[in-house]
């Protein structure tokens, strides 16, 4: 076979932009998560694409594309064992393009990748890693290359009378991922927090909206890779061009109707939803790309950009808890624009199009096999992976635990914060409202479920007395140090901010300088009892003088009482471990 | 017409890096301005691709590219209708290259973009949404559009006797986007705070350094479809490669002048500085890379890189408050980038290069050009954007109000957060100064401005009790709903560092382990006076017992007075709102 | 010479992809180190491109590819002078591809800034930025030039009877980088706080885990720039599609390899691991992509994905601190790659492939070839960086003082803080532990080496108050200037979260009100003395005062005494200088 150079590098160059989707998704899903959930869904976006391409080699390539079988692929299954040749001599579903079949199969895995990425984001904040792992290879050798078949790889569906029609995969990746993540977060049930005791969704924003913007724009620069990409070829460079246009005037359409839709029944442009309703102007257009004229993909960008955000408020309603808005996203607008295929299709639009929807005088010939075919994946789809998350449930477990679900998954799964030199502020949303002690505490004893009765002070008259030391930042382990030698370990440290005489070092920022009256200190207290104030005193001093402006202040108060929690002992008692 | 494969290839691929630059620009203008306000910016450099495309497909593609009259184009000013068919017969500026129609509309529109979207820049952290976006529209469908005919639309600028030079446009997009922030910039006023009570600019930090400087490689990354792509061909490779090194070589020369002079006449290589600097040499370079020698690009981008710095501090001290720099840099860069064509063009250097500058033997008659260039672009846009800018601000409002200012956009505009898990600092710089009680706060009742007289407390001998309780951050909610219900709900909470005995769960970090001998807590501080004090301890220990290390301690103090601001009340009074 | 259009569109389309990793390092290397050194790293790998740009072409290019002299290049050393004309006649490596000499510089500049880049990382949060500058540019000039011109550029090594084999820079750029960074990092020593009392390695955990990842993938999007296009060529697409896999497969075999010895050996799945491991597959591979087949690609990316996680811990072991790891993942992982090419390599997998390893019946003569080339470029690379490393310490100096180091280089070295808007957390870890405050404070006065000893007050028996004001963030700087103005200056300001009745603005977060009982306050703390408390009162309610809910309260304590560290004072007289 004659290779064609130029649709080699284009295949290669549109792959090497749905490959950069993984980082555009993961932006976007982490974002819209909270910051303790961070490094888990950056995790699992990142192996999420290196399980899935050891799947599709190992055997999801020769499922989907290897020979005719209505149903699944049957050749060449064990891809790795092969020589070059002999897999460049392979047939495949759109040879004749002339390319060689790395590049060929480079352009499936980077679409395989996708599908399981989807999942990742409906199923965040409560999923354990190892069991999303095992999923998404699941979902990469088995599920998706079979539904796939069907379409892409010369199965039953595309070989209806009239074919169905799903140009770069609004079915045959956006809503199989879309079933996959509902299966998942339905079976997951909501985050804890997600409902208030009086049935109603609470919102849970998610930690950046920067890197969720960034997200956008990566996944919607992919998407000029995976729409004009799907011709694999460039023989008719007027239909990739048509392609390119057709989705950015989907997502700009819809960009503008989520909004205004925001804008109109929430009362403000919610950021999340253009973000949303962006990505579902480009999911929608996904199938129908090829077919429908550029005026067309506006209104079905403009559709999507509405549907999305009622979408993601029906999901909220019925209890499937979707931290990103996925399902809407994927699933949804995924369905929608295989069906509206149906009606906006346009013969002749560019040499893919040769039939047409209703609107254009095509009959329903079309819509017909779009139903079939959404219908058709959509049961595949829910029960498959219906039956692997259950199995997954009995053996490995799907969910993390009541307390490390608080604590955050980047902790409990990573040991790993994202952020360690931010102060991460408390949550402002009842996330922790429906664990209550004893239910969500894993590690409570058995006998001591009551608090101990008060123990008043075994020396009731002795003073109390707290010690607030207000210092530089740089001398806090010089100071923490130099108090638990006296015999203090308890201590509260505050970030505060000091406002004196000193200055700092002179900032600039752009040739400006930077007044910085309010300087970072820290303000560590000690209470004391029983270690002499004094002692405390003379300590502190030590550590901290240098002799010149800023070496702090120190305040001495009186303390009427102390309780320690755990042991119920009051007054001098309770002080005694941690002095 | 035979369409040219690669030809198309290399303007889609190119048109899709400009593309990117919309992220580019959404990320540093983000990253320079204040968290406050970061969802607000990202918001408007989203849309505002959404909005020009809508507005040059509507009627900007036209009036720029649709014939040959002088001033503006008249021909196919309402592509929508067209057939593909029609389309590609269509006559347009540069033809020849053989790209169908709609890849090259997608290339006009990539620009088009890029001049909305220098603008919100330089009116950040001010302007209303809305206004912003009507704005963008405005300057999409009609004025780029229109300087666009000129100079590459077929119009006047581009028959005259030498023409007009702007090789990838540093006057026709930069200096067109920067006329605009210009106007708007001065119409707004600077931003509360930017100039102290003795008229000197503040420093008013951006909030996220990484952020722009990925904008920054972003943007620089774009720059290779910018300038290379505005061959639109690649039938002169050579050419191609020439505008690759130009367009590099001025912006290394730029960062590396920029940092230097930031060194020399600030004391410190500021990052921003450099950010600009290179931003600088890329704009400079615009007009010239495809007519430069790459030694020529060198010096351009070394002048533009000190230019830079002066622009920045000039704009700062006439009170044009320009958050980004966006004026400095597409601006005055912009019009320095197109005049210098003038000295350094050199004929023959590429294909394209047909006359030399004065530098090169080749006489005034080419900077006169880019003089009258440089000088009709500028009048027509100041005069075209000043009218739309007044227009808004009679019609919707161009300024948000003070209060809405001084608490951020994201609130006012989005009814979002960026980071809402990230704890803000308050702001270190005067961001309120000017902003006196009466005037700022628009929800003042007119009838009371002064503070109500002091109201001794009805029970004078109650004790008054602060109660500080340090529990795990996990707590917060529980505790906060139980002392809700015993009658409490005024309380502060504070996020601070817990030093004690016990410890967190093991955390690595790329193999280490993670000292955490000081733990994330929170405080939480009531003070009660009807409420006995062994009722709020009750309550707290009830909440916090678990029996394990690190349930927390309750401190007792004595208070001994409480002032309610708004009502004067004093002592128990002042409590009984919130015990 | 004819030039060929398609083989000129993929050197530069894979050029800005590796120009690209430029970011992807800045995130990375930024990600993984403190945010008080944020800044400092960004302007490192930012300005490193332009160093070594400029550095390449005044002297590098020549020296790499000036002629077939077996050591080092000696013609067209200076290129900036030569016109198009001369330069596209230039004879360079690799000709006979038909790209223009533009590209072909362009494609060498991007690769010699990654070997710069890499120095970055290792050297990290310690190294002055002007002796980091000056090393780039000397490794860029000098060092990387000569051992590209042994590989690449006709020198001996690449005419060994069986020639070096180092398709795309194991060891080219990854080695010699990483052998500078090697003796860089060992120079410099470790940074304060890695290693406690008991010699022990301490972990300094990266500030931003999502900045890390999402350099990661854009280094991996840069790799199918990096490998595939170091064909310079598409005149035979399955070589490049081949190399596309065995690139993507060694990457997603470390990957999950790495995972799984990070989850087996410390106990936990840590991120920063997956994307060590990550780099490790990609920098293996890259010396063998186009002689190896995909299967041996998975093997050498499973076995780098092992080693990498040993060599961090390693090199922490030996004290060799490297932040962010970049001696395991280039010098280790390009060493190791290198070698197993003498293992891998198949004769015919592509074109390119014209010798077997020894796993393919080729015998011992490559893996020779292997180890010649790996240890004569250590050798040359260790004994010129440690020189020139050793030269700049003895000159400008290696590393900041302890103080500017504990402060953070942001401030030392920019005068930039990465992030002014987000309260950053005291270090969790040592970090300070080494430094006594003799030592480590170059600002002690020598006369003043102890405390001054307590000084009781004047006035014994004047009460001390301390007024707490808990108010709107947005009233800080009123209430600041109006305490000042009565002679206030000292004052503590704390950034809390305020429950009460009143609520904040409406906040929505994906069409979901966000419950905000908790709004942010802060809160104010002045002791006073010789100003009455009445006046403080006074002073605060008439800043505070709107008349609407939310106004804030005033809590009043007593305060037993106060402690000036500086000068010793008690009492009212601690206060004199801040009332």
């Amino acid at each position: 076979m004659e290779y064609s150079i130029v649709n080699t590098l284009w295949v290669l160059v549109a792959g090497f932009l749905v490959f950069f989707m993984n980082l555009g998704f993961a932006a976007v899903e982490s974002g819209f998560a909270r910051s303790k959930n961070a490094v888990n869904i950056l995790s699992k976006n990142f192996i999420v694409f290196a399980v899935s391409s050891l799947g599709f080699m190992l055997l999801g390539w020769g499922l989907m594309q290897g020979g005719t079988n209505p149903f699944v692929g049957t050749e060449n299954l064990w891809i790795l064992g092969k020589t070059a040749e002999e897999l460049n001599n392979t047939p495949y579903y759109l040879s004749g393009n002339g390319i060689p079949f790395w590049a060929n199969f480079f352009w499936m895995l980077v679409f395989c990748g996708t599908a399981a990425t989807i999942v990742s984001g409906a199923v965040a904040e409560r999923i354990k890693y190892i069991s999303f792992i095992v999923f998404s290879f699941i979902l990469t050798l088995l599920i998706y290359p079979i539904t796939g078949h069907w379409i892409w790889g010369g199965g039953w569906l595309s070989t209806l009378k009239v074919p169905f029609h799903d140009f770069a995969g609004s079915t045959a990746v956006h809503s199989v991922g879309g079933w996959a993540a509902l299966t998942g977060a339905a079976l997951l049930g909501p985050r804890i927090g997600k409902y208030g005791s009086d049935g109603k969704p609470k919102a849970i924003p998610g930690h950046n909206m920067s890197l969720a913007v960034i997200g956008l724009f990566i996944l919607w620069l992919g998407w000029f890779g995976f729409n004009p990409g799907s011709t694999m070829s460039l023989d008719n460079p007027a239909d990739v061009a048509h392609i390119v246009l057709t989705t950015n005037t989907s997502a700009i359409a819809a960009i503008l109707t989520s909004t205004a839709t925001s804008w109109l029944f929430i009362g403000k442009p919610d950021l999340g939803m253009t973000i949303n309703g962006c990505l579902a102007g480009l999911v929608a257009v996904t199938a129908g790309c090829a077919y429908v004229t550029v005026a067309g993909s506006l209104i079905i960008g403009a559709i999507a950009g509405v549907v999305v955000v009622f979408a993601v408020l029906f999901f909220d309603k019925i209890k499937i808890d979707d931290p990103v808005g996925a399902t809407s996203v994927h699933l949804v607008c995924g369905v929608l624009g295989t069906l509206l295929v149906g009606l906006f299709a346009k013969e002749g639009v560019t040499s893919y199009a040769q039939h047409s929807g209703i609107f254009y005088g095509g009959g329903a010939g079309l819509l017909v096999s779009q139903l079939i075919g959404t219908v058709s994946v959509a049961a595949f789809v829910l029960v498959t992976s219906t039956l692997v998350w259950i199995i997954i449930d009995k053996t490995l477990g799907l969910r993390v635990s009541p307390e490390e679900e608080i604590d955050g998954l980047d902790i409990g799964e990573h040991g790993n914060h994202a952020y360690p030199d931010f102060v991460i502020a408390p949550p402002v949303t009842s996330a922790t409202a429906v664990a209550a002690p004893d239910e969500a505490a894993g590690d409570v004893p058995v006998a001591a479920e009551a608090p101990p009765e008060p123990k008043p002070s075994s020396k009731p008259g002795v003073k109390i007395t707290k010690v607030e030391i207000i210092c530089k930042d740089s001398k806090l382990e010089a100071l923490k140090n130099a108090l638990t030698e006296i015999g203090i370990t308890g201590m509260t440290v505050t970030h505060v901010l000091g406002c004196g005489l000193q200055r700092g070092q002179p900032e600039y920022y752009r040739g400006v300088p930077v007044e910085t009256n309010l300087l970072p200190k820290v303000q560590v207290e000690v209470v004391v009892s029983k270690i002499p104030v004094s002692k405390v005193i003379e300590t502190a001093k030590k550590v901290l003088y240098t002799g010149h402006i800023g070496d702090g202040k120190i305040f001495v108060y009186d303390v009427e009482n102390v309780i320690k929690v755990r042991t119920g002992e009051e007054g001098y008692d309770a002080l005694q471990d941690v002095e």
